[in-house]
């Protein structure tokens, strides 16, 4: 008889968005008339049109698989080479990085990226995830057979959860001299959901932690493009020794509006080593290789070249303006949620306002008066983990009309 | 320390194409003359023009990103119900097969889905792989650690390798009485590389075994719009019970020349189910989807109109021109084959010729002999498993006139 995988078994039922989808259901059965000035800032989705350089670049790949001189078919999996070398030189390179361009491995996804990391690790190894976080680093653990089974609070045997609290900067700190070393450790920054960017010296504790234990540090920098803190690292390479502890995941999905285009990569450096259970140390980096030409088979030729325009100058001044747009929202919502009364973080390097519940009310009984009061849709931060209990986000991604409105009912209406 | 996944280590290097290019550049250099007249008949990709219905739906796609009303970010990960509902009812309810829309899984590549289905299964399956096949089903199990290591002709110890041969026409038999029963069997048809696509009698004798012994079969019909004769079947559902013991994996990239669009998909039918190791049995596709939901963020938006076009009646004339043209060039290559006294099979259900050598030649010595004398490259039936030994594989994908032409030189000069 064929066995499943009972490590799915574990998995909690994804709670957050269909309960968030039922409790807009009923309020919009009950309401119908406030049901019309409902406006979403829920979801983390961006809502602005795509470059024109990506597009003009996009129909030209299209018009070239026309013709069957100009046909591509199965390109190199791991990336073309205009994209890796765009991509390596621009954003690590231009700013004195050293990144190789065939250590840029080209993906449709950093969701993707980010659960299929885990195919080139071993078992056994001791996680260190944020709490709250992007839930896929937790649910991905729990596929693979990493974690014990789910306590009452929803938290797994085996995940060494680290608390983002308002006390270490929404960002986890280093575990204390004597407790038992992290071997595989996911960083998130800017962080979905709190706002919240790594400091260098925080950055460079960690990496300083992964050097003297051999871990490798996971290193989710999907928002990137909202830094705006020249001295916020954008790379977990700007840290001496990145590159002997880290992978880097990024995305296109923020950064050029590609959510329904689909393109990401990650960055294996050649320097970064792993154990085997005999005692030796080897490189990563074929291990990611082998992994991403046996299992995957190239992003979309016309996908890629999009991504590639981004690179141009035009390509390059349409992101910015896409990145200012959501930010200037960011800062309109920032600024109505001060002049509300609420205590709120993040915004200013990320496109997410984390915002403390008042009066000490749930993340969920306030999602219910921002829905039901101020008919705006937010997400309650408990989904993100139980350290987000007390907290709710809004989302920057949106029109500025619409963060203007929600802005002015923050001011009038809570 | 981080630990890596030592599976990995188990692993041959990937010794065909590497060894394929290293010849043709030895060539090359020692053959100047004779390496301009070159023909490529070696790699499994499409070389025609991308259909015109796909090439417009794409266009008008990228332009509906260009503005913010009918922008799309996200979409649903298992595919948009467009291509979805196109797909169940054009490739299977319009034949008279009970799919429904929701059980079909739209994706990247069928090369990432025969991959990674492994992560709904259990460990300790034992598998049944033909042999020769396509090399990502052993590769992954390996990955996977599901197998032992590898003997000295490359043998994965836990790995039931099912011989293809002429006796059985290149399509495995069911295991005699009594030996241990596979739990996970993975059936390619069309067959790459053999071209051998399976009987009714022999798919309904390996679907009552799966369904006798509780197993999975993991029906791989990546080749299925090449199938001629009506007496084969299409889709494993065709068989009474296959949607109680089969998952079907198709693509779009031999069927409209997607292999660098990248469109695939994975029916999971609702009635089956595999066990666990207390003796229950659980539906699969909730598995699945929860794997594509959390690993996976849906296939390109651009991409699943450019797919959905290939339904609309401009498309599937589109397509079946597609075919007929890859086709006629393996009747072309059938022929000559056939005229130069070399004996040959598939080509008729499927776009590879599978050619035995002549005068007991090994695989790569008649490699060697088609590049150097008629300057042809092809593949080495040895490079898709032990059982290929004495074969080699000739490619339809190509312009007529290439197939003409090669067709020529093995008349004239073999």
């Amino acid at each position: 008889m064929a066995y499943l995988n009972e490590n799915y078994l574990k998995l909690k039922a994804g709670y957050l968005f269909p309960e968030i989808g039922r409790r807009v259901s009923a309020f919009t059965a009950a309401q119908p008339e406030a049901a019309r000035r409902l406006i979403r800032c829920g979801i983390g989705d961006v809502t602005e049109a795509l470059p024109a350089a990506s597009r003009a670049a996009m129909h030209a790949a299209v018009d070239e698989l026309g013709d069957r001189t100009t046909f591509k078919g199965y390109g190199p999996e791991q990336g073309y080479d205009f994209l890796r070398t765009a991509i390596a030189e621009n954003m690590f390179r231009a700013r004195g990085l050293e990144v190789a361009d065939d250590e840029i491995f080209v993906s449709d996804g950093s969701k993707c990226d980010t659960g299929n990391i885990l195919d080139i690790f071993g078992t056994g190894n001791r996680l260190g995830i944020p709490d709250p976080v992007y839930p896929v680093y937790v649910d991905t653990n729990v596929m693979a057979g990493n974690t014990g089974e789910a306590d009452a609070a929803g938290a797994y045997a085996g995940i060494g959860y680290l608390p983002c609290h308002e006390g270490n900067g929404f960002m986890p700190d280093v575990p204390a001299a004597g407790e038992p070393p992290l071997d595989l450790i996911y960083l998130c920054s800017p962080n979905n959901p709190t706002g919240a960017a790594v400091t260098r010296e925080k950055l460079q504790a960690w990496v300083e932690y992964a050097l003297r234990h051999g871990s490798v540090i996971l290193f989710d920098a999907a928002y990137e493009a909202f830094i705006t803190d020249p001295a916020i690292p954008r790379s977990i390479y700007e840290i001496p020794g990145g590159r002997e502890c880290a992978i880097e995941f990024r995305s296109f999905s923020k950064h050029g509006g590609f959510t329904g285009v689909r393109c990401a990569f990650t960055v294996v450096p050649k320097s970064l080593m792993a154990g085997t259970r005999d005692g030796r140390k080897l490189p990563l980096h074929p291990l990611w290789s082998r992994r991403m030409t046996t299992k995957f088979n190239g992003a979309s030729y016309i996908v890629q070249r999009g991504a590639a325009a981004l690179f141009s100058e035009a390509g390059k001044a349409e992101v910015a303006t896409l990145i200012d747009h959501y930010l200037g929202n960011a800062a309109v919502l920032r600024e109505a949620a001060r002049d509300a009364g609420l205590t709120s973080f993040g915004g200013t390097d990320a496109p997410y306002i984390w915002v403390k519940t008042p009066g000490g009310l749930g993340s969920w009984e306030f999602f219910d008066v921002m829905l039901n009061k101020l008919n705006v849709v937010v997400t309650p931060g408990a989904g993100f983990g139980a350290a987000g209990e007390g907290f709710f986000r809004i989302s920057a991604f949106n029109s500025r009309a619409n963060a203007i409105e929600v802005g002015r009912r923050l001011r009038e209406e809570l």
